[in-house]
């Protein structure tokens, strides 16, 4: 079967979707998105994934008709459509619209929306154990991190620079201050066993799955404190991983070639993994 | 006539001229564009936008086989298509291309070339008498300001604030230094008649017509400096102006609601009308 996508009100074979040279998305990357996880039938917090997304578009003063419920309802349908019952993820996208090419934002456009599902990216129990590596890198995005936009010119490129000098991924860092990864938020485990997080705001991105994970910690009695930390403190954590609604929960092993002590042992597991434990939990009760 | 414009090896209508919602640009803008003015039959320092293109796409590892002559000989043929012989202007625009979506750089892909035409906006004479109004704002864009990206989003968002507060552009503020306006450099005529405009680095673009200008007011015995210069110092000083490829030179006259003191007197024309005539001059001994 082809890859099924939407565009517009339609569904399109993925090929087939075309959007003009002037969509303001294409141009000036004036636009925000989701990427949502799908299991069992159902969309992982997708009332907070819209909810996000209706605040971006807010800040990004862009005019829409769009209700949340149906954004959902295109989303499960497009899962359908391409035969997906669980494990997959959606990326929904919306733009201002197509304009003639002009330095302000255009009012009263029509938006483009478009939204593609791929199958899910699994950490996979191997990769979790062996943990990831990560080098620092200076923030270089903008500051209006806390806004979904496809304005991700700085993100990619860090990842690819990550990547290019044999890294998993880059930790930004925002005068001294780790801010989050290149898609993804940070988090620490001290030697107090207090799991920090950098607050919500201008800085980064409120994650969703940040947000699920604060809680669930609550919920296991961890201590989890939303708080700026330094790159010294991150070098000297206990634990350092990283979160994403793709992928969840990334362990960190090695920064910038240093050792993060992580690893669970018999009488005390790692953070990371009760989390990742108790959020699939969470996944499966869905449904 | 209908617009023609440049897609992908083909001059099109305009109408039709998409491209795929997974290409780069669209998803990740990443990619890099110029804007060429275009008088006389001649685009006027094309050479220099084009290597600027160059280095943008450079800076952003985006491989490609395009060369300078071959992109010239587009937009000339654009122009000529759209019945065009002076006073237009050309947008090109080149992204990475189309892949699956991935957070990193995915390499070898095949890059989407855009070209729009227009007419040439024109500062008129009144709108240079009358002068513009500007409000500073924290510059809140990334830290790779250099490239050329359609990484835009910051700038046009900023832009729209200042016309929505009754400005006509905004002046960005990093660490108390001016740096540019939201789509044009910024040059300060201190109380020594010095005309000063923040170096090139990666906080600002390096315009071809703010290079362009530092050459003109050279040859015009205008001591032109590239150093920062602060808030206090631009709303002290005796002129600011705003230089861009397509409007060229926007005299300012009030920041922040202060009267700037940069209007002629018979005496002494203002360095921005001396060098707005010597640059019209430049252009007209072009073709």
């Amino acid at each position: 079967m082809s890859r099924i996508s939407y565009l517009n009100g339609e569904f399109l074979p993925h090929e087939k979707c075309f959007v003009h040279i002037e969509d303001r998305g294409f141009q000036f990357a004036d636009g925000a998105y989701e990427v949502t996880l799908f299991e069992n039938g159902q969309l992982i917090d997708g009332n907070f994934h819209l909810q996000r997304l209706m605040r971006s578009l807010k800040e990004l003063n862009i005019d829409h008709n769009f209700s949340i419920e149906e954004l959902i309802k295109i989303q499960l349908e497009l899962f359908s459509k391409n035969n997906f019952t669980t494990s997959a993820t959606c990326y929904l996208q919306i733009t201002r619209g197509v304009a003639n090419r002009t330095p302000w934002c255009p009012k009263n456009l029509k938006n483009t929306i478009s939204a593609t599902v791929s199958p899910r990216k699994i950490v996979s129990p191997e990769e979790f154990e062996r943990g990831y590596s990560a080098m620092t890198h200076d923030d270089i995005r903008w500051k209006r991190c806390d806004i979904k936009t496809i304005n991700l010119l700085a993100s990619t490129l860090v990842n690819q620079k990550a990547k290019d000098a044999g890294f998993d991924d880059a930790i930004f860092v925002r005068d001294n201050i780790i801010t989050e990864a290149t898609y993804a938020n940070v988090f620490i485990v001290d030697a107090k066993k207090n799991l920090i997080t950098h607050p919500a705001n201008n800085h980064i991105l409120c994650g969703i799955t940040r947000n699920r994970l604060i809680k669930i910690a609550q919920e296991n009695n961890i201590n989890a404190i939303e708080k700026t930390f330094s790159v010294d403190e991150m070098m000297s954590a206990c634990e350092v991983f990283l979160t994403s609604s793709s992928l969840i929960i990334r362990p960190v092993f090695k920064i910038n070639g240093q050792e993060i002590f992580g690893k669970e042992s018999a009488s005390s597991p790692s953070f990371a993994k009760i989390l990742r434990d108790a959020y699939e939990k969470f996944i499966a009760s869905h449904g």
